[in-house]
């Protein structure tokens, strides 16, 4: 019997500004990422946020990032590994006593943006940051893409880990995603990303942008929820992945 | 047997910038309140101070303010109690993530600033501070200013509550600080000071700015270390209670 | 011949976060108040809508807030004068600089928000304000609400003033507003609101909410833009007011 | 005739946090760099700086940084051409509106910290940054490393330059300053920090790390005010410079 998660990233809404259908994401996903306040989110979001996915039963990670509200965490940032540690800490900190103070309990840890990216290929980076969770809660999962540093460095210290891929991007040989900037680094078609989709979580193979078949660990889909067409490429996928006996399953009841 | 909690808030430089000796008071006090990253303090210096706290066993509690770094928390903002409810759950969280994961336990909330001042005197905002700490975790302490409406609404709640005052600040008849704006608000004569803490701490009284003599509640002294005479003080402060027979102890060991 | 100003808030966008239309609403206005960073806008935001606004030919205004960008602006702030003074200066400087770069002038400064409300009734602060645009240029125009201490203090400080006014929105006797915690505060019948907008234009009064004529004068009408039927009411607005014999004019032109 | 400016960053402070002994420097140096709220400063410290600059005929100009209060500005942070020129436009207007609301003009913007470093190394950026500043006035002169892509930029858009070298800081043959990494980089002795000031800014020449005489153009000196010796150094390096014939003035008076 297969399984997989569905996660998006919710709670990105800051005071006024709203970003997201968060309410009707959490219909779709079995797991999501809720921003903490340094990149997108602010306390009342996060709060709200949280009570929701309480409330519906959908197990919660927390989503930290650079202290870049201006620039979303979506640009690199130089900072330490004594300032990426604390910066964890404190967001994670504060998003599990959310959880906590509404009846739940954290499930994840997924970093956001450009620290994502820049830890998912700088081990040293990806240490730190999945050391600091284990010294928040050694019993939480790290998530981050499938096969990176992150994930190395994860169980390097003694996390569980969760492999995450993406049904719309493209996949270098080495199993690193297409950059943004490369043509056919986002796929289109949703029967092909669905296809995609099962192929990983089934067989554990993808198709490289090259043509090659190779080798990927999908316990996580990343889906998107900040649009009418992101909403129904998830319905899509979670009919065609029950159609074809993969169950949806949030990352803490798979273990 | 008499005994006393001494109280500093800590932990508010931020980045580049560096406010108190932190170090030092820890040599002093009892119990520490440490800035939360809103009005003073990032993540890096929770860290640090409460590691150091740690290490020298003074007991921690978190110093949660408005969101106005370039306030210092001491301006009034009219925020809603949805937002002073989720404010106080972010910051205590990412503090109280701090000091477990250095192997601590969280003693104590004291509200900064402006939110303290406003909070002492408004039932309904003190309120939902003091439910905010209890959703937290129901064993923390809540700290306020003595007899005011901060320490009645954490009773009000189910929390145990330190009520806190000053050595040198002069008191009205009704138990209220006199304005620091009013002639005779601050007291510089350091014998008076102590004099008028050994009257709070044993007889539970002390002599209003009027000059009669009213009851006061003193769980805990608040004291200040960011300059060289104000540690001088509370090296003074601290001979004269012993020499008086008035231990002290952090609030959790005295309770 | 009568004439008179539209006016609009715009560039409210943050980073990755979206508010309004604002290249839609610049068809249907003759002034815009462009937010500076402190409750809403940043500095790729303010260049974007100012050269929009340049571009289209409509006028530019400031729109300097509280330093609160969690709460809006909306909130109010117990910022001392000094700081209010500084506030100002700063947030009129940059948008300024942006316009002048664009090769256009700046024509007025509206206060935002909730520094706008507490103004209106503060002649001091109102005063402080309107003596920091006098001191960026004399020739500014300062906007505020009609026959509030905004207004009354620009013209103490020698700058010319356009008094605001709002379409769908009750005034008790005195001319100010009535309070949106009121009901009826906000009036949602679209010829009502444009019968009353020609009364002030073209008459100089309104009915007030109890029935009474009041004088009122109008020099700029503010209308919204978020939304579709905001920008539907103001397309009506346009029509009704020249079928009526009502030109719509910028400040500056009309002086 | 020699002639030199001597500059330093002032205007640092932010909100209850002080940096620095700015009324002191300003007795010492003929231009200041002014922080512009993005990486340090805060309106009403803009404002004081200003005033005092002003008032002590000290020569002034802007000095914008990486909108990253919490990093100081020293981490670098991956924007895009669009972002660093608005960031510049914003900051430097701001600082303008200042100058010249208090009777001033401004003379000059020199980008600060990581900002500066990396530019000095990246011309396209240089190049969008010299750009925005004739943008905002052509007239303003560009402060950068000296022989750096900044200086180069700067002479491309059109702008007149000032390049900087410091006292304290060793040179590759190339020009460029060793890594403060690397053992030797910062130089210690007071007095061959003066003789090497002299050879730059009399013969046009330093030694480099490697003991070769290279070229270096030195039409300011930046120094740093924010301890007791470094005051002292810099007194001492300006008795040093009147001695040997060297005048001390602001980048504008020396054009």
């Amino acid at each position: 019997m297969f399984s997989v998660d569905l996660n998006s990233d919710l709670g990105e809404s800051f005071g006024n500004y709203i970003i997201g259908n968060d309410e009707k994401v959490l219909d779709y996903v079995t797991s999501v990422n809720i921003a903490c306040g340094f990149h997108g989110g602010d306390p009342v979001v996060m709060e709200r946020t949280v009570k929701m996915a309480v409330e519906k039963g959908v197990a919660i990670g927390a989503h930290p990032g650079y202290p870049d509200l201006m620039g979303f965490g979506r640009r690199n940032m130089n900072i330490s590994l004594e300032e990426a540690r604390s910066y964890m800490i404190y967001q994670i900190g504060a998003l599990k006593t959310f959880v906590e103070s509404c009846g739940g309990r954290l499930q994840h840890v997924k970093p956001h943006g450009a620290l994502y990216n820049t830890a998912a290929k700088d081990y040293e980076l990806a240490k730190t940051l999945a050391k600091a969770v284990y010294d928040v809660d050694k019993d939480l999962i790290f998530m981050g893409l499938s096969n990176s540093e992150l994930t190395r460095a994860g169980k390097d210290v003694g996390l569980k880990v969760a492999n995450e891929v993406f049904a719309d991007r493209a996949y270098n040989n080495d199993g690193t995603l297409v950059s943004r900037k490369i043509k056919g680094a986002v796929i289109h078609d949703t029967e092909l990303c669905v296809n995609r989709v099962l192929d990983m979580v089934k067989n554990g193979t993808v198709e490289s942008v090259n043509g090659s078949k190779i080798e990927i660990v999908a316990n996580s889909i990343c889906v998107h929820g900040d649009n009418e067409m992101a909403l129904e490429f998830t319905k899509t996928l979670r009919e065609k992945l029950s159609e074809n006996g993969v169950m949806l399953k949030s990352l803490k009841s798979s273990k």
